[in-house]
């Protein structure tokens, strides 16, 4: 990749093509192992430790650069708890402790660090984790944009829960949990000052206790993800590359709240590379895909789940279709990652 | 804390007094809760996995923002895998797993991010840590100061293995691994372009193989702690308040490089405030203080250990003393913070 680029781009870090060629074309070389190979969303450790026994726990971290720090629906440390808590989530584990690290730029304004505690510690609350250590860091003005913070997780992976895309098959069905595009479309409209007539809100959230709910209370589950950066577009197709097998979706069951959809056409976005903050895929078996949706609609977090598509055998190469609205199909293709910087 | 500042200052993260007042006065009463009020350098937790059992682990974060990047005896990278494992060790722990965030400035190059990446990888190996999660972040040119660095890291907690400040006394010797000062100095000394006749070299190193081998083979430790921000000034003056007894080292008994020493005094600095990146100083009960510095001796990262004091009764409030060479006395005092900016 060196071949191509010399420095680094702003879409590599965007969650699409870039990012994954920056990954895999170095990153990933040079640190290999098999456990970071897998490219989770968490990576999945068997603790040994000495007499005190083994325990099976996921690990993730994420680091936040979200510009503006404060949006409708969130900040940066409800984001940065509950972006965690959901990696871990996803994973097939219960999330058990945090790691907080902040990188802060001097003469950032103590009272809105005190109201980004205040949203980590309710957050940190109302699920259960407690944040056990954590590092504080300052650079001189101009340094670093006001705060970036760190996250990292530890969960306990729940009994019997093995999701793994290599349990994907043909005829699996693809749920959501509820609309798309709200986080990545409130973070540009607010950078934009745009007033939209109904406002619109991110989605931030921590899909931990539907995500146990569903583990309980079914074993169709295959393989979960939570479409972050790059949003169901980037999912899909990671989906698909890594099953090595075709995804169908309907773009009429694809649920998008029309103030989203509104603001993506006026800016010119396409709403399946927007980033989200409280939504996961599930690839279930076509027995417990009512199950699941049943699951998901009492839920708060899971009200608007639907089936959106399913595993179809690939023909050619793996590839990610939409049927549109209109009955035509088009291809869904991996976002190249230049959609919207500074979105977590 | 609020009514004394309204802003984050330098020193805010600078590991002295004024990160304390940041850290106490505002951070552990928003997120409070048993594990994190001891302020360890990991936290120690016991992790239930379901049917999987449990086991017992340290986890820490820290992230690094050092500047140059580059320096004599390391980088960024090194500095970043050696930290976090030096604070699982120094807990009483085996490093075992790393997760790796990195925050990259647009336009920053990417052969210097290879350099940082074999860094890493090579600390990583040797240590005998996989690096098996991570995260990517961009940010715009001039959002940040080329590339920030976070480490998360597991250790496995080693069996019979249970250090704490409440088991320190007076009579406890204190032991440090070697020479103070040469990560710091090297840092300044380079920020300033300063060449000395012979030249400074950070002492960056990963302790856990050490720490390792004293745990194995003493029982005698009954506290340790990396003396990095704030210098060995800071984590004595840590663990006086902490255990709430007073200490007495002797000056003469310090090891210090002699183009430490002077690039100290020619640049005003007190060399007990000044970073370290490869030092634990460990508190021992006086029976074990020789085999610990004969076990120190024998490894390449403890040859020039040393016993600096002891613990001492407190009379009035715990300080720490300071016997001069010249046979006086003077406090050390929790440094302010001041000194040095990004130096890890």
């Amino acid at each position: 990749m060196t071949a191509k680029q010399d420095r680094i781009l702003l879409a590599h870090g965007g969650g699409g093509q870039l990012m994954d060629e920056l990954i895999r074309g170095l990153i990933l070389p040079k640190l290999k192992n098999d456990v970071l190979a897998e490219l989770g969303d968490s990576a999945k450790l068997n603790l040994a430790s000495g007499t005190y026994g083994t325990s099976s726990v996921c690990f993730t971290t994420d680091s936040y650069v979200v510009k503006p720090l404060f949006f409708n629906g969130g900040d940066i440390g409800k984001l940065a708890v509950c972006g965690t808590i959901n990696d871990l989530a996803v994973a097939g584990s219960k999330p058990v402790a945090m790691a907080l690290s902040l990188i802060i730029e001097e003469g950032f304004e103590i009272k809105l660090l005190e109201k980004i505690l205040d949203s980590i510690s309710e957050q940190a609350r109302l699920n259960n984790v407690d944040v056990v250590t954590g590092d504080t860091k300052t650079v001189e003005a101009g340094a670093a944009d006001k705060i970036f913070i760190n996250t990292a997780g530890l969960g306990a992976r729940l009994p019997g829960v093995d999701l793994a895309v290599g349990k994907i098959k043909v005829g699996d069905k693809i749920l959501i949990n509820g609309t798309i595009g709200d986080h990545g479309m409130t973070i540009i409209s607010q950078r934009k000052d745009i007033k939209f007539q109904s406002s619109l809100k991110s989605d931030c959230a921590s899909l931990a206790d539907l995500t146990c709910k569903l583990f309980e209370n079914t074993n169709g589950i295959h393989f979960m993800r939570d479409p972050t950066r790059g949003g169901l577009a980037a999912t899909l197709n990671e989906i698909s590359r890594d099953s090595a097998l075709s995804i169908e979706v309907r773009e009429a069951d694809i649920p998008i709240k029309a103030v989203v959809q509104a603001a993506a056409d006026m800016l010119g976005f396409d709403v399946l590379n927007i980033a989200n903050e409280g939504k996961f895929v599930a690839v279930v078996s076509s027995e417990s895909a009512d199950d699941c949706l049943n699951i998901c609609r009492k839920h708060p977090l899971g009200k608007d789940a639907k089936i959106i598509g399913e595993i179809v055998q690939t023909r050619d190469v793996p590839t990610v279709e939409l049927i549109t609205k209109i009955g035509g199909r088009r291809i869904v293709q991996m976002p190249y990652g230049r959609e919207l910087p500074r979105i977590c």
